[in-house]
C-alpha cells in the first residue's frame, strides 16, 4: 500500500482499528478539534453527509467508518491536498462510501454544478472551517496553511450561503469557531435559517476561558437549544486523545 | 428596626457585612442565580446603574454596596413588592444610593415618562428577567410568582428594546436566561446593537448539560465575545453561597 503515499508525506495512525490518515508537512496538520467534531457528528445509514473543506480527509474517513452512512462528499479547494485525501480514503477502503471532489465551496452554490457533480439535498453537513478572520493575526507562513487557518478563501457569511442550499430541511449541519466568535456564529446561523439545536465549548482547564465553540443547527428547526456539558481538554494524564476518541454526545 | 416588617415577613442574612434583605411568602424568593448576576455586575463610582425588575431588591442592594456607584434604580412592577425592597433599602442604610421606582419596565420606552422620573442614559442596566415563555410549563401558583417566573408582563423582545434605550452608547447589560434561550437571546441582544462580550454558563455538576446563561453586552460594542469559565453550581461542601459571593469575573 506504501505506493499510495509521495515523498514528503507520513502515515499517522487514529489508534481506530488500525485506520490511517496520511499527513503532509506542507499543509496544515488535522487537530484534535476535528476528530471531536467528528464524534459530534450524528448521522445515520440513510443519510447522505457532506464534509465542507474535507483537508486531509479526517471527518468524512471518522464518519464514514464509524456511522456508515450511504455516502459521504468530503469537498477540498487544494488539489493537491483533495489528492492526499483521496489516496487516504483508498488506504483505508473506504472508496465505496466517500468520495472526494476537488472544487471551491463557494461554487455549490450553483444548482448547475451541483447537479453536474451528482450532490443531491444533504441529510447532513460538517465543517471545520478557517477560525480566524483574513487580516487577523499573523497569516501563517504558507498558503497552503493560512486558507486552513484563515478566512482567506472562505468567510463565515460565504459558508453559511452555501451550508443552508447544500442542507435538506430539517438536515443538520455541525461546525466548530473559535469561541470568541460565538455570538457572530449564532446569529449569523439564524439569520440563514440554521437554528442551533447543540453546543458545547472547549475550555483548556476548569479555570480557563473557553477556546472553541461547537454547534450543531438544525435547517427550519424550532428555537430552544441544549448547551451540553464543557468539555475540558488538558492532557495531565496523557490520555486526552483517548478521551475525544470515545466521546458520546 | 423591626417595625419595618410586616406580618408575612421574614429577614434574611445576605452574610456579608449584616446586609439583610426582607423576604415575603407572598412573592418570588430570590435565588443565588441573582447573587451570581450582581457579582458579575462591572460598575464603577461614577456610574449610574439601573436595575429592572429589582423584586426584592437583592441586586440593587448588592451592587450598592459592593460598588458605591453614583446612584441605583430599581425598578420594579408589583407595588407591594417595590414597597418590600424600598424598606429593604432602608434597612441596610441604602437609601443615599438606592431610589426603588413601582412602574412596569415597558414604560420607561417613552421619553416623558423618563424625564418625570429623572432617569438620565444609565451606564449600566442589569435584569433578572423572566425565564421562561408565557404558556410553556406550568405557570406558578400565584400572578405575584408568575410575574418573576414568566414571560406575562415582559418578555425578551419588549426588554431588550427599553435596555436599549435606557443604556448610553458603550454602556453595560447584564442579564441571565434559561440556557436553553442562548441562541435566541444572543440574536436578540445583536438585533438591538447590544454586543454580547462576556458570557458564561452554570452547570450543576462537570457532566450535566448547563441550565443559565449570563451576558454582559455593550451598547455598539465591537463583535467578539469572552467565554469565561464555566461555573459549576453543585453544593457537595454546602459552601456554595459562600463560593459565589466571593466570585470575581
Amino acid at each position: 500500500m506504501n505506493n499510495l503515499l509521495k515523498n514528503d508525506e507520513k502515515l499517522e495512525d487514529l489508534q481506530l482499528d488500525g485506520l490511517q490518515i496520511i499527513q503532509s508537512k506542507k499543509f496544515y496538520r488535522f487537530t484534535s478539534d476535528a476528530v471531536i467534531l467528528a464524534n459530534f457528528v450524528s448521522v445515520g445509514s440513510k443519510d447522505f453527509l457532506m464534509d465542507l473543506g474535507t483537508g486531509s480527509g479526517i471527518i468524512a474517513i471518522l464518519t464514514a467508518y464509524k456511522n456508515k452512512p450511504k455516502k459521504v462528499f468530503g469537498i477540498e479547494l487544494q488539489e493537491e491536498l483533495a489528492d492526499m485525501a483521496r489516496r487516504s480514503v483508498q488506504f483505508n477502503k473506504l472508496e465505496n462510501l466517500i468520495e472526494i471532489i476537488n472544487c471551491d465551496i463557494k461554487e455549490l452554490q450553483s444548482a448547475k454544478i451541483r447537479q453536474e457533480l451528482n450532490i443531491s439535498e444533504a441529510d447532513v453537513v460538517v465543517c471545520n472551517p478557517p477560525y480566524k478572520k483574513a487580516g487577523t493575526s499573523a497569516l501563517n507562513n504558507t498558503e497552503n496553511k493560512s486558507i486552513a487557518r484563515h478566512e482567506v478563501a472562505l468567510n463565515m457569511d460565504e459558508l453559511l450561503k452555501v451550508v443552508k442550499v447544500l442542507l435538506k430541511y430539517g438536515g443538520r449541519f455541525y461546525v466548530v469557531y473559535d469561541s470568541n466568535r460565538t455570538a457572530e456564529l449564532i446569529s449569523k446561523l439564524k439569520t440563514n435559517n440554521l437554528e442551533p439545536k447543540k453546543i458545547f465549548f472547549t475550555q483548556p482547564s476548569p479555570d480557563n476561558d473557553a477556546t472553541l465553540v461547537f454547534v450543531e443547527a438544525v435547517k427550519g428547526g424550532k428555537e430552544g437549544v441544549k448547551v451540553l456539558p464543557v468539555l475540558i481538554t488538558n492532557d495531565k494524564d496523557g490520555k486526552y486523545l483517548e478521551k475525544i476518541k470515545n466521546l458520546k454526545f
